[in-house]
């Protein structure tokens, strides 16, 4: 699938901003994702506004791209969602790859940097926006209208893969 | 991106071997996922012998469709291969949700099947596979030709989506 071969982590951003149309459809691809029993634990905190994106690099250090970006998705999983506890992460995982695949789908770059479970960010993002106790900060991706371009690399290594034994 | 919105769980499959070029592009659209600090921490354990298929459902009462597919991949992670602790989850999350849309891509059906963290179900599939200490078991992913339709299912919840504040 092109998406999944194609698809570069892009840190610098035109200043462009991303279609309310695209916007959507990247979050109708997040809310696809599966989840442990199907419990979707996910919200999704949109932030175009450019005084919320000029502090978002206060987060962390890795978090810099966010503050370029057009758009920044906060990934945040609703703990009153949550029915299989150890299961969150797995699915806040396989949302975050979705919005990373339907972005480079509509021709838009992106870069996922994690928040979950550095207590330091969390906090941040926590007093940031206010959260409530329930809510879980896991992650910012940063979107927008690619500025650089990068060529797609192999990653396949066959030393990972075993045949019916390890 | 159509793989996204049309997939979905598929438990049961017909007889037909899942061939080896598809079970490459598989592995190599699962290496292709994010991970943190670009640490790659997946390794893949491909299981088509049918004894050892027979023996997967014991690793969990929801792995109940591992054994009536003609292939299962466990996701495992090397925890040599960790610079980020705390993110591996999130990269097989990710690592999973590629071999799910390839293998829809290719046409077939799949699901995803839960280890991490139930400790009896990771010390099974330790134990079945003498894994070695350094190997985390994640999931169990089942892929065969689809034996039963499903239509896909609109996950969209405008009530998960937050603008510029929670």
């Amino acid at each position: 699938m092109k998406e999944i071969f194609k698809r570069p982590s892009i840190r610098e951003f035109t200043s462009q901003k991303v279609e309310k149309e695209k916007i959507e459809k990247i979050l109708r691809a997040a809310m696809q994702a599966p989840s442990g029993g199907n419990q979707q634990p996910w919200e999704f905190l949109i932030i175009d506004d450019p005084e919320i994106i000029a502090k978002l690099p206060t987060i962390s250090r890795p978090a810099a791209p966010s503050g370029r970006a057009p758009l920044d998705i906060i990934m945040l999983a609703n703990s009153e969602r949550i029915k299989h506890e150890g299961l969150w992460t797995h699915d806040l995982g396989a949302c975050c790859e979705n919005v990373l695949l339907e972005a480079t789908h509509l021709g838009l770059g992106s870069v996922w940097m994690s928040i979950e479970p550095n207590e330091e960010r969390i906090e941040k993002c926590r007093e940031m926006f206010n959260l409530p106790e329930n809510i879980k900060p896991f992650a910012i991706i940063a979107i927008g209208y690619p500025n650089e371009t990068k060529e797609p690399v192999n990653r396949y290594d066959e030393t990972r893969i075993h045949y019916n034994k390890f």
